[in-house]
């Protein structure tokens, strides 16, 4: 069984090919050139739809990731930040329209949490919290084997959840959330304000000139390489993530964490003081079985997480 | 149809015969005597639902709300604080063989989430999250009309999520948790520690001398009087107490809470400024359908849900 993936980004609109069985068959990336409008951008997605259909049979429809507010029937878009003009835009009719597939919709967090159930390391995982570290915070639930999505279908905004009401601001009215912590912007920026201090660093003479610059995977590197205020700095980050995932434990009974995006790419500097922090803070009956596991598949979880969203809402 | 609810507690053992219609046809209340151990409250058990159920017929079984780690299956209990010598108790097939009739039993909070859905405010609301305010302070979720209960039935351990990593602790290693700010014995040292440099306020005088009585209830009385800093203190905690319920609403997308318990008490002088701090920190879109209200079942809302567990679980 096929099914086409896209990822749609206010940059880039990611799409693929996916079989149910052997997963990405073929794959592509065009921009998005959001500023050309909506209907620009409903035109590139059912382009690259076609492109990366090419003369297959028996493709099920289109699994979408996209930004903005999802409706509970995954056919329509809300305002979705970086997409101007958007509004409130039909996007299953739209596509059915231009493409004759039928499309599913639905957070691209929850499907990078979907697609990691499918196709990554939740697979032999019946229930995980996926946590999405990159220019945002991010995530998705899967609960007995399906994503969780609430009332609304807008769950697991586990970015937005408080760790300290008076700690910092990230871009969301939630004060002290875990995104002002952890969202890439606000590390790199937390980063070189300690290291602006320590002129004798390596970190500082490599980015005294562009330290927005100074991402997760130059601390990693940093790190491995022993610089101290780079593991230390980690850490810190790690013990807050550790501080937001007993949130998000007490509340769900979900022990299982999947941590992905490219912060996560500060792999195990962030990861053990994670769960050293976790650890440290869980009621005892969840200590259990709690673990923080990495998701190696990448942007391409979004994307798997699309087609399985098709493979899973729709039929031939 | 008929079910017996029960509601073991530590120090009292509530019982009620209910009607699935018509709510509680009669109930009583005997003392644990849990020093006495673990088969002398089995037996209490099992007497207090014999007593109730009288000369009925068509009694479908028992509901049991305990202390606790639940089993999944709802049939056993591991070490409940406050009954000594417990260890894991099968405790439905001990019911079975004192009474005849099948038992099931769940978290005391969840039932009283249960017992709202049923039979009180919670009735018209397919999605609410229910925190009880006591002792301590506790949850349970209810999402498309039946109890969310996570991977192991452990669900909506909603005091002890943390909204100061550097806060005070409760009786958890969640430092910083709203239990510790909201937990009834925390809330009145928190009083006290206020009140205490007040000798001009009428609360001072009146519990110099056993400040520990300092409870919810007299704090709200004080303030139906006027009493500004009365009025102040239970604000603060009903600031806690939004930000907390921030944090789960942005984790579920369940955008109605119910409060209920000892500490709720304090009415509006808690839910008012719990609804603006709440308001002030979601993200815009959990903002439309966001509700405080009041459950008004009081300690019945947990015999009912148990009950409810009864009816929902077991066939006759």
């Amino acid at each position: 069984m096929l099914a086409i993936g896209i990822d749609l980004g206010g940059t880039n609109i990611k799409a693929a090919l996916v079989d149910r069985e052997k997963g990405i068959l073929n794959q592509t990336s065009i921009p998005t050139e959001a500023d050309r409008g909506r209907n620009h951008v409903l035109d590139q997605l059912a382009h690259v739809a076609k492109d990366v259909a090419g003369n297959h049979d028996g493709i099920i429809g289109i699994g979408m990731g996209s930004p903005g507010i999802i409706s509970l029937d995954r056919t329509t878009v809300s305002n979705p930040p970086n997409l101007p003009g958007w509004d409130v835009v039909p996007i299953s009719a739209e596509l059915k329209e231009r493409t004759g597939w039928d499309c599913r919709v639905e957070n691209d967090a929850n499907l990078a949490a979907l697609g990691s159930a499918r196709f990554g390391v939740g697979k032999e995982i019946s229930d995980f919290i996926m946590v999405t570290l990159g220019t945002g915070v991010g995530g998705g639930i899967i609960y007995n084997n399906f994503l969780y999505r609430g009332a609304t279908g807008g769950a697991a905004e586990l970015g937005h959840v408080i760790i300290d009401y008076n700690g910092p601001f990230c871009n969301s009215p939630a004060q002290g959330a875990i995104e002002g912590y952890l969202g890439q912007r606000f590390l790199s920026k937390r980063a070189w304000d300690i290291i602006k201090n320590h002129s004798e660093n390596p970190l500082y003479s490599t980015f005294k000139d562009n330290h927005e610059d100074l991402d997760p995977l130059a601390l990693f590197n940093a790190a491995e390489e022993g610089n101290q205020i780079a593991i230390d700095i980690l850490a810190d980050a790690g013990e807050k993530l550790g501080i937001a995932i007993v949130n998000y434990i007490h509340v769900l009974d979900i022990r299982k964490v999947i941590i992905s995006g490219g912060v996560a790419k500060a792999g195990k500097y962030i990861i053990n003081p994670a769960k050293d922090a976790a650890l440290k803070r869980l009621l005892n009956p969840f200590k259990s079985d709690f673990d923080i596991v990495y998701e190696h598949l990448g942007n391409e979880a979004a994307i798997l997480g699309a087609a399985s969203l098709a493979f899973e809402s729709l039929t031939e």
